[in-house]
């Protein structure tokens, strides 16, 4: 790893394929070269079965140096035990279940500090499902999914924040959450919100995006927004939200974040 | 009925309620006087049942001219021994099922000119489900619902076109289905994309529109689309576009066609 500008972002999903062409996986194997590959299984509850299953896909795509991260408790990440395998990592990828357990774990840990210095020397940081969402600045924690989108539905909380003006959404057009989505772009139009289909990832590099995968990518730009109904009193009030503009974006897209602009 | 002009269209995304509130279906008993409201079961292939349902739910409001209309083959429609109990009615409710039923068995028939008949001379023109699908000029029939859309997934045909420069959808939030209207859309952005939630319904009339019942309209406005990727050769490619205008739409929310703004 000679470079010094900070490396991808493989930002996933969801369910992405482990058995046939691996497109995805095969993008972070392209970026490790050689190096270590962190599984960060700190997502579920019960990781049992998580890493094997990586560990198959990946090894499949010719990866041999793969070690998996758990946290079982936060307190085990303060003695530094852990640092050694994160040190010598060319990439981590955050595995799915719940994005509030890796924030509440690894966050502000020593840990997290690791993760942001491989990213800074230029290693791949890949998240699936709830790996994904933990990119964002503010990330999406609960909300509504196949229903009208209410107003007070949506739980949010600090993201690990390696893509701080973007909310992340993943299973995207397969669980219907365009809705909470907008919702989320609502409560501030400074975050650009991103959904992401299952099978389907963005490569974050240099300022701007491109879609891999089979599904497509779904941008929200609230910028010219003229009104929202969400700082209204009743939480159980659907969404009302005008002139936002949306790009729905796959395969041979790019897009770059600055001027909120696909090419 | 004295007025001249068309009467409201009231076109609902599916499941309204039927035994609580019904705020919707008192919206079409608001409107119809005292007058005949014909329960068109056409869309469904076997109907028993829908019209002692909405028989019960339109009975606790006080309506009791109700009247079944369906139509086992096309042909019956032609001698217009049906004709009678359409010149009498204040209005008209399609029922839910395939929308494809209606405009194969009525379109082109007398049945269909007397229902524009009803609309002309000021009554009320209702459809819930395949009977909201129905009010397009172009309707869709199928499409993917709750995952990405590809190019070559949807299926239109000529509908009703009591709404002529529209494309409605149906329970939209529920069915994931924001990806089939955008493709719906991408098609000919000279139709307005209209998705409505369940228990939810546009009241058309005047050349505006205003939402109804519990969820959000979702409305999809390709005019400014800068890019799709529709009319490519690979069916299974997913879909992209670039630039769409979206508004989402609520409780005291309304919309002028023509200027396609909310206000």
């Amino acid at each position: 790893m000679t470079e010094e500008k900070p490396g991808p972002l493989i930002i996933i999903g969801g369910n992405e394929d482990k058995d046939g062409d691996r497109a995805i996986l095969k993008e972070v194997v392209g970026r490790l070269g050689e190096g270590r590959l962190i599984i960060a299984t700190v997502a579920s509850h019960q990781p049992e079965g998580y890493f094997e299953t990586y560990q198959e896909a990946f090894g499949a795509l010719g990866v041999t140096d793969l070690v998996e991260l758990y946290v079982n408790e936060r307190s085990e990440t303060f003695d530094g035990s852990m640092n050694d395998k994160l040190m010598r990592a060319a990439g981590i990828f955050f595995t799915g279940g719940d994005q509030l357990r890796i924030s509440s774990q690894i966050g502000d840990t020593p840990i997290e500090r690791l993760v942001r210095d491989i990213h800074a020397r230029g290693g791949v940081i890949a998240g699936t499902s709830a790996g994904a969402s933990v990119m964002s600045g503010t990330m999406l924690v609960k909300g509504s999914s196949a229903e009208s989108h209410r107003i007070g539905d949506l739980h949010m909380a600090p993201g690990l924040g390696l893509m701080p003006d973007a909310i992340i959404d993943q299973h995207f057009a397969e669980r219907g959450r365009i809705g909470r989505l907008l919702g989320a772009v609502a409560q501030n139009p400074r975050v650009l919100g991103i959904g992401i289909d299952e099978n389907t990832a963005i490569v974050v590099e240099n300022g701007q995006f491109h879609v891999i995968g089979s599904g497509a990518v779904t941008v929200i730009d609230g910028a010219g927004m003229t009104h929202s109904n969400i700082a209204e009193a009743e939480p159980d009030r659907p969404l009302s939200m005008h002139d936002v503009k949306l790009h729905v974006l796959c395969c041979t897209d790019r897009f770059e974040l600055a001027s909120r602009r696909p090419f």
